[in-house]
């Protein structure tokens, strides 16, 4: 059987989850073609998007089976196999579940809360959510939280899971990055985790 | 350095995230001690637990390192590579990538939606959220859109990812076996998740 190869990803410009598809490969130096699908027209929910692609997210990888993998993670996780000399899912047994725990406590305690602050609760975003403005109530003080936690992670780590640079870093950058769609800014007191943005800030991969 | 050693689990037998990795762990025929903490009593929120564990999550997994990793998944992740003879995270780069994809989706889509309606609607469930109601609400129908992915997905595949049992079916039979929660029943229709439920529950395994 011939290697399966990654053709294309389907995104948008806009959207964290792809912001974060995008810079894991400026990482790796993997360059891909990108199609963008306008998600503020809907164009993800229509019926030829969903049934090429078997769900209306994005991003979107197609791959020369013909398939399509979804999930900004798994997609991550594709590249991180077809280019491991520069590894961002972690080297050591314990390496790879502390950026595995990480990478989820950044995505259900940072970037999700902001993202449903955002989501349930600005009206230009009923194209993209059937609205639940209790949950995006619900969620404000939580991104707070959030920015605690990943605060006094790194009062002793350079980056998220000790001196390597990983995909729990590309989560939480994104997710921080994302604060201003709910104009939330980093409390000055958080001063490790601000540090952490102006360096993380400076790599070339955060402009893709 | 001396090799990290997974000492023992700290968990609660009625919660789902525990059961996902008792499943797992019994997959890989890996024994561990498990201590129950009593989260209906609130304690896993008690300063304590909080200090010592870095979150009031369960299950955690106490390593020999005085450590302690939390997240049901890079908890399985820890083991994967513990016993990689018996893989339930996949084999090949796309297998991989689809149990990633569809672990994820599994959680998303159907596990998390159930714990939210249980969580933010039941009274009893006070102890364990800040209740939202009307998130409870709201998720009740995406637990059916949920189990309709799930059938789907099964009429082309003898377990979700294809030929071989992983984590993402894990995922999926410990969020159906939660359904009773909430007072759902897997409609009629769904007839190749009903056999799958059938098959996957003989498993020895699913009585860990």
């Amino acid at each position: 059987m011939d290697r399966i190869k990654a053709l294309r990803i389907i995104e948008n410009r806009a959207a964290p989850n792809c912001r974060r598809v995008r810079i894991f490969l400026a990482e790796k130096g993997i360059e891909i073609p990108y199609d963008q699908i306008d998600i503020m027209a809907g164009d993800h929910f229509k019926t030829e998007y969903r049934e090429k692609v078997g769900t209306y997210r994005v991003p979107v990888l197609e791959l020369s089976d013909g398939s399509f993998l979804t999930e900004s993670i798994a997609i991550c996780r594709f590249f991180e196999m077809e280019n491991p000399e520069i590894p961002l899912f972690g080297r050591t047994q314990l390496e790879v579940s502390l950026v595995e725990m990480w990478q989820r406590r950044m995505e259900f305690e940072l970037l999700w809360p902001i993202a449903f602050v955002l989501r349930h609760g600005n009206p230009k975003m009923t194209v993209l959510e059937d609205q639940c403005e209790a949950w995006s109530v619900a969620n404000r003080p939580r991104v707070l939280v959030g920015l605690e936690t990943l605060n006094k992670q790194l009062t002793h780590n350079q980056f998220i899971v000790g001196p390597n640079f990983s995909v729990a870093d590309i989560t939480a950058i994104v997710a921080v990055n994302f604060l201003r769609t709910i104009r939330v800014e980093i409390p000055e007191h958080l001063e490790f985790l601000l540090n952490w943005k102006a360096t993380v800030s400076q790599r070339s991969s955060i402009g893709a």
